[in-house]
């Protein structure tokens, strides 16, 4: 089959074998699959972050020496079913799945494997037992944003909102994109937003973000300010300190960025008594100064992943228009031109999601 | 009056001017005063810590060059009242205080102020306002010991626990000892609890802890497995890290030791989606890894103070037996005997809480 391939640390478009269903598999042709910023990590830095996923207990682990075929954001059709299936779902219909398989080896990676090659190819082995079918005619491209759009629905699940918070995401690539629609779709707001390109800034406006902020110019926490405390509220004064007089709503940071020194940024610059949940992945280690964590008792919550629930009903809410997927996909390629859109997205500015398209 | 007092980055035995009440303020005698891991790290290290005070906007803020006598965590017998006040509690009562002064110069702390000197001296001036008798013939050191397990109660209050879970004391100084009886009091646990020193250890025990683990031999977390997990749980392993299967009670970690590398112990080796609040106060900057407080789903509290409910509460508990807190008083000086007890001090391992009397 054609696919894109990391080998020798290029990425190369070419012909690999085809993967053949095991039992509890299914045989799928993909039909749309985001390019994500983690695969440009991985493609980039492949040892160091496996030393750091193996480190943090996440477990993704092969063998960077041998072929990967990246792609765990995939909406696909079955083509075959392995051994001993009942066939419950036929051949023909439209599936979204979380990236994993369930093997008899282990747990593996869908995307990010030796044996499970992802959505950069034109097939694909899946766990049957984790096909969702994708409901009526939503488009394959949409339904592909399942994946990354239940990052964003686990990171406010993460975050236990009792519903009058003010919410500040900083950073508005894909996943903060996905937690403006989110945030919104829920009545959580008004929802404050925060990125240093004008382009990106579009999209957020788009997503339904309230006050969007160039950080350049303006501080998102002064904006919050404006719209989530009392009048003359002083972020830094003794009277936000120590909760005298009247308090502004709850402050709920979504980090989204995930480079070194964002957290710290966060515990310095965002209101006493805010929560950080920290969405962004920073692979490289990072310093913050716990004396002002503790003056202004923040709250720290890291989020990663999601559970099947959630993937489940983010792909029921992209079908029935509860979450506004489109404008995160500012770009449609086809498999030669993935590795183009590689060099593009070196350049975040310009883009929030590639999507690949098969036709 | 008589006062131990810091000069010249000195700490002399010595006679200041007695400080006079003004309105609004009462004069005490002081009774008994706790010396404080603060005070020797504010003597230490004052210009360092007053700038990282001032970095994290923690409001106390005084001039080096001039006195200063510390001592926060006071109880005294009133002596005079300023002038206007209504002597709602008469000359003789005893009292204890939050460490604060609300001047019509702005906020201060009694105890870290040119102005305010705390229980290191003969007499403080006091806010009327903040005063709080103590109860019945509560000793004055055990009085004293308010302010210390106040920021224990507060810090479980922060934690915000169900009451299912099985808590880590990281550290048994005079903070995790009062984290251990307030923990034990409100039928948290059981309670494990860790530090190097034997002493401290016996004293953990003292306060109530079911289990004491020396770290240079047994990891707490491993002991926590004992007494909150499954059979065959591994905290490293799959199953912890995806929730599959029977799951452990909630971890929560509480730090007590505040140096740098802390924050990062606990999030590498604590269970996955363990919650750590932060007490010990760090004054240094500290490294973490976010990759692997995200892999772990980690939450991190940071905990600073109390406040008045809280205060006056703890006085309460004391009093009526809720809260042991005299296993906490290792030993008693008088103030002669203070410079030389800051110099055994620098020796953790040997001491808790020492108390300076007043005879
Ligand atoms: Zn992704
Ligand atoms: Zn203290």
């Amino acid at each position: 089959m054609k696919a894109v391939v990391m080998r020798d640390k290029q990425l190369l478009t070419g012909t690999v074998q085809a993967p053949t269903p095991a039992a509890g598999e299914v045989l799928v042709k993909t039909l749309a699959c985001g390019i994500c910023g983690s695969d440009l990590h991985m493609f980039h830095h492949c040892e160091h972050v496996l030393a750091n996923f193996k480190r943090g207990g996440i477990p993704v682990d092969f063998d960077a020496q041998q072929d990967v075929v990246f792609g765990h954001e995939f909406c696909a059709e079955i083509l075959d079913h392995g051994p001993g299936s009942d066939k419950r779902l036929k051949v023909g219909t439209r599936v979204c799945s979380m990236p994993f398989i369930f093997a008899p080896s282990g747990f593996e990676h869908v995307g990010f494997s030796n044996r499970y090659p992802g959505g950069y190819g034109e097939q694909m082995v899946l766990s049957e037992a984790l096909l969702i079918p994708v409901p009526g005619d939503l488009p394959a491209p949409i339904a592909a944003l399942t994946e990354p759009m239940a990052v964003a629905v686990h990171a406010v699940n993460r975050a236990q909102l009792a519903g009058d918070e003010v919410p500040i995401v900083i950073g508005c690539g894909p996943i903060g994109l996905a937690l403006i629609a989110v945030l919104k779709a829920r009545g959580i707001g008004p929802v404050v937003a925060s990125d240093y390109s004008p382009k990106r800034r579009a999209l957020a406006e788009k997503m339904g973000a309230d006050l969007v902020v160039n950080p350049a110019e303006n501080s998102p926490y002064q904006s919050w300010v404006e719209v989530a405390a009392p009048a003359n509220y002083d972020i830094k004064g003794p009277a936000a300190m120590f909760s005298l007089g009247p308090q502004p709503k709850p402050c709920v940071v979504f980090e989204c960025v995930g480079i070194p020194g964002l957290i710290q940024q966060v515990l310095q610059h965002a209101p006493p008594r805010s929560r950080l949940v920290v969405v962004g992945v920073c692979m490289e280690s990072d310093r913050i100064e716990p004396l002002i964590g503790i003056a202004k008792e923040m709250n720290v919550s890291f989020a990663y992943g999601y559970n099947g629930d959630e993937f489940a009903q983010t792909l029921l809410d992209l079908a029935d228009g509860k979450l506004n997927g489109e404008p995160l996909i500012t770009s449609t390629v086809q498999l030669d031109g993935v590795t183009d859109a590689f060099a593009a997205l070196s350049d975040p500015q310009e883009q929030a999601k590639v999507m690949i398209t098969f036709t």
